[in-house]
C-alpha cells in the first residue's frame, strides 16, 4: 500500500465528462490499495475568467479580494471530483484551504505555503476516503482567502505531499511527461524516464514548461518524488513506468541507469539582450547596472561581462524578459549619470539555447562540443554563460530550431524509433 | 446614523457593469453616515450553471458537496463588490459566511440559520468599512458550506439584519415594490407604500412572488423592517418613501394610515386539485389520507372537506403542487385500501384565487363580496378557504386574469392615473 497525491490540472478538468475520466483514474488507484489525495485545477479557462472580472472591476484591485474571487475556480472542481467519485461507488470529500487549512504567507495572489495541518486528513484518508483538495488556494493566519500565483496548483500537490509524506505525487497534465527537447521541433525528441530536481529546474525555466518552477524547487527541497503524465492517455495501459518521474540525483544513481551526458535541450524567445557600451571599469560598476533594476522588479538573466580590454571601461551584456524591455531602458537611462555607461544597445531578435544535465559536472568538453556544433551549421554565439549542469548561449533568433536540432543530434539524444 | 443592510439579487449582480450601478447605491448610503452591510447574490444564471454541474455530476448528488460547488457564485459577486467599492474611495471587505461565521443547520442545500457571530463585524463597520457578505451561504457546527436553498440570498440578508440590530434591510431586486396585483394582469395595479409581514407571507406564497417567503417569515419573527425596492431606478430621485415597506401591523396603525380593507389579489396557477369520492365518516379518516401524503414530502395546501351528507361517507378535496400531481395519485392509489374511498379525480386546469388583506379582520362580508363579484361575471367556485387575513377560491384556470381584474375593481385597488 501506498499514499500517493494525483493532481490534475485545467484541461483534465475541464467539464463533467473529463472529470468522469479524472474519477476513473482517481478510483483505480484507491481501489489497488492505495490512500489517495487529488489536487485538482480550475476548469480551464475559468481562472482566465475570474481574473478578467477582477481586472474590470478595478485595474489596480485589492489582492485579498482578488483571492477570494479566483479561488472559487478550484471550489467548484473539487466539489464537483468528490461528488463524481461517491457516484462511482468511492468515499470521497472536499476539504477546502481553509478547512484543512493550508496555511500560507499573506502574500496575496502569490503566497507561499508554510504549513498544512494533516491530522483530520490524514484521519480520513486511513479509513479509506478519498481527499479532494482545491489547488491554488490557502488561508493566512489572519483568516483570509489566498491564492499562490498562477499555475500553483502544481506546487499545492507538491506541498500536500510533503505534508502526509506520500510516496509519489503524480502531476497528470496534458503532456506524456519531460522530453529531451520540444517535440514540434525535434519529432524524434525522446521522453526522459527519470529527471533531477535540478535537471527539471533548469529544463523549466527555460522554455520546457511543463511544471511550475516553485512546484520544482519544493519537491526538491522536500524531497517528493514526482511523476508527471498525462491525464489522456489509457490509464489501463499503465505499467507504472509512464510519464517522467523527477527525483534526486542519489536515485538515479542508485538505480544504476546509464547516464546521458546531457539530459535536454531548452530555448527561449522571451528575452531580450541589452548591452551597456563601455561601463566605466571600477569597483562597484556592475551594483549601479543592476541594483536599479533589482529596485524595479525586473528579472535579469544571463550576465556577461569581460576584463576590461584598454584598462579603462568594459561592455557588460544581460537578458531581460522581453515584455519589461522598455521599462529596462527608461530605468537605464535615468541612471545614466551614476552607471557612466557610453550608450545602451539591444536587441530583441535574440534566442537562448541551453544544455541540461548533471552529466556534465563530471564531463570535460561538453560547452565545446556545443560550441563545435554550432559552428559547422554557421550560427554565431552572441554570448554565453554556464552553471555546474547547464551551459547556455545566446544566438540569432531565426537559427533557433536549426540549432536545437543540431544540438539535439550532437549529443545523441534523436530517438531511434519513428518520430513521437 | 443608521445601521442598514442592504441585499441585491442576481440580475443586479450581473456583471461589472452592474455591480459598478451597485456600488454607487452603497457608497451613497455609506457616505449619508450610515454603517452598510451588503448581501448580494451570485451573478443571474451562474447558479444555474453550477446546480446543473452537480446534476451532471451525479443525479443522486451528495449535497454537502453540491454546497461546496454552488456557494461559490456568490463568493465571486462578493469580491468584485470589494473591489469596485474599494476602486471607488470607500472602505470594503468580504466575509464569506465561513468568516463571519453564519453558523446554520446542517441540513445541506436548504440549510436553516441559527446564530452570527458579529462582534468582528461590528466592529468594522464601526470603523467606516463596508461589509459585503455573500448571501445563501453558511457554515456548519463540523465547519463544512452550507446554502440555505434557491433564493436564500433574501433570508441571509434578513438574518444580518436582525443580527447587527440594523435599522432597515433593503432589498434591492428587479421589481419596484410589491403591487396589489400582478401588473401584467391588472395594468391599474397599484404599489402598496406599505404591507404587513402576516399579508406579505400570504402574498408570497400564493403567487406575487418578490421576496423568499422564508425571509419574510424571518422577518417577521425578528422584527426586521423590510423595504422592497427596484436596483434599476434612478437612485438619485431616491426620497426615502420608494418601494414597498414590510412592517408589523402595530408600525402600519400607528402611522395612522387609511387602512384598505383588501391589501392585494393574488393567482396560483401551479397547483391541482384531488378530490377524493365517499371516504368513509370515520375518525381518523382524515389522517390516513394526509399522513402518506406527508411521509411522501408533498405540501398539500387547500383542504376542504364537508360534513358527510348520508351520514356515512363524504368528498375531500385537497391541492398539491402540480409537479407532485402524478406521485400523489400513486401514494393514494397505495393507500386506497386504509383511507376506503371510492375512488380519486384530479383536476389540473384550476387557479387559486386569493384576497388578502389584515383589514378584513375587522370587517364582515368581505368573502361574500368576493363571491358576487365573481358570480356576476359568471365565474364558478369550486372550493372555498379562509383564513384570518385571506380568503381563497379554487376556479377554473381559464377565467384567472378575469377573475383578478374583477376582484381588483370590486375591492376599490384599481389605481386613478394612468395605467403604470
Amino acid at each position: 500500500m501506498s499514499r500517493i497525491v494525483m493532481k490534475f490540472g485545467g484541461t483534465s478538468m475541464a467539464g463533467i465528462e473529463r472529470i468522469r475520466n479524472v474519477a476513473e483514474r482517481v478510483k483505480r488507484e484507491a481501489e489497488a490499495g492505495n490512500e489517495v489525495a487529488v489536487v485538482v485545477s480550475a476548469m480551464a479557462g475559468e481562472t482566465d475568467r475570474l481574473v478578467q472580472f477582477c481586472r474590470e472591476a478595478s485595474s489596480l484591485y485589492d489582492p485579498r479580494e482578488y483571492d477570494v474571487v479566483v479561488a472559487s475556480g478550484e471550489q467548484v472542481t473539487s466539489g464537483l471530483l468528490a461528488i463524481v467519485l461517491q457516484s462511482m461507488g468511492c468515499k470521497a470529500r472536499s476539504w477546502l484551504g481553509w478547512q484543512l487549512p493550508i496555511r500560507t504567507s499573506d502574500a496575496h495572489a502569490s503566497a507561499r505555503i508554510g504549513t498544512i495541518d494533516t491530522g483530520t486528513l490524514l484521519g480520513a484518508m486511513a479509513a479509506g476516503e478519498i481527499a479532494v483538495i482545491p489547488g491554488f488556494q490557502g488561508l493566512t493566519e489572519e483568516g483570509r482567502v489566498t491564492t499562490l500565483g498562477r499555475g500553483g496548483s502544481d506546487t499545492s500537490a507538491v506541498a500536500v505531499a510533503a505534508a502526509v509524506k506520500a510516496d509519489r505525487c503524480d502531476i497528470y497534465t496534458d503532456v506524456d511527461g519531460v522530453y529531451t527537447t520540444d517535440p514540434r521541433i525535434v519529432p524524434r525528441a525522446r521522453k526522459l524516464s527519470r529527471v533531477t530536481y535540478e535537471e527539471m529546474l533548469e529544463l523549466a525555466s527555460v522554455g520546457a514548461k511543463v511544471l511550475q518552477t516553485r512546484s520544482v524547487g519544493l519537491a526538491m527541497k522536500e524531497r517528493v518524488r514526482v511523476r508527471v503524465l498525462s491525464s489522456f492517455e489509457d490509464a489501463r495501459n499503465d505499467d507504472g513506468h509512464r510519464g517522467t518521474l523527477i527525483v534526486g540525483d542519489d536515485e538515479i544513481e542508485e538505480a544504476g541507469m546509464e547516464r546521458q551526458l546531457i539530459t535536454g535541450i531548452a530555448h527561449d524567445k522571451n528575452e531580450a539582450k541589452v548591452t551597456l557600451v563601455a561601463v566605466p571599469d571600477r569597483p562597484g560598476a556592475v551594483a549601479t547596472i543592476f541594483g536599479p533594476l533589482a529596485d524595479a522588479s525586473i528579472n535579469v538573466d544571463m550576465i556577461v561581462q569581460n576584463v576590461a580590454s584598454d584598462g579603462k571601461s568594459t561592455d557588460v551584456t544581460f537578458t531581460v524578459p522581453r515584455a519589461e524591455l522598455a521599462r529596462t531602458l527608461d530605468v537605464l537611462e535615468k541612471a545614466q549619470s551614476t552607471i557612466g555607461h557610453l550608450s545602451v544597445r539591444h536587441d530583441t531578435k535574440i534566442a537562448k539555447i541551453s544544455v541540461v544535465g548533471v552529466g556534465m559536472r563530471s564531463h570535460a568538453g561538453v560547452a565545446a562540443q556545443m560550441f563545435k556544433a554550432l559552428a559547422d551549421r554557421g550560427i554565431n554565439i552572441q554570448a554565453i554563460t554556464t552553471s555546474e549542469i547547464k551551459v547556455s548561449v545566446l544566438i540569432d533568433e531565426d537559427f533557433t530550431e536549426l540549432a536545437v536540432r543540431v544540438l539535439h543530434t550532437a549529443y545523441g539524444l534523436d530517438s531511434e524509433g519513428e518520430a513521437a
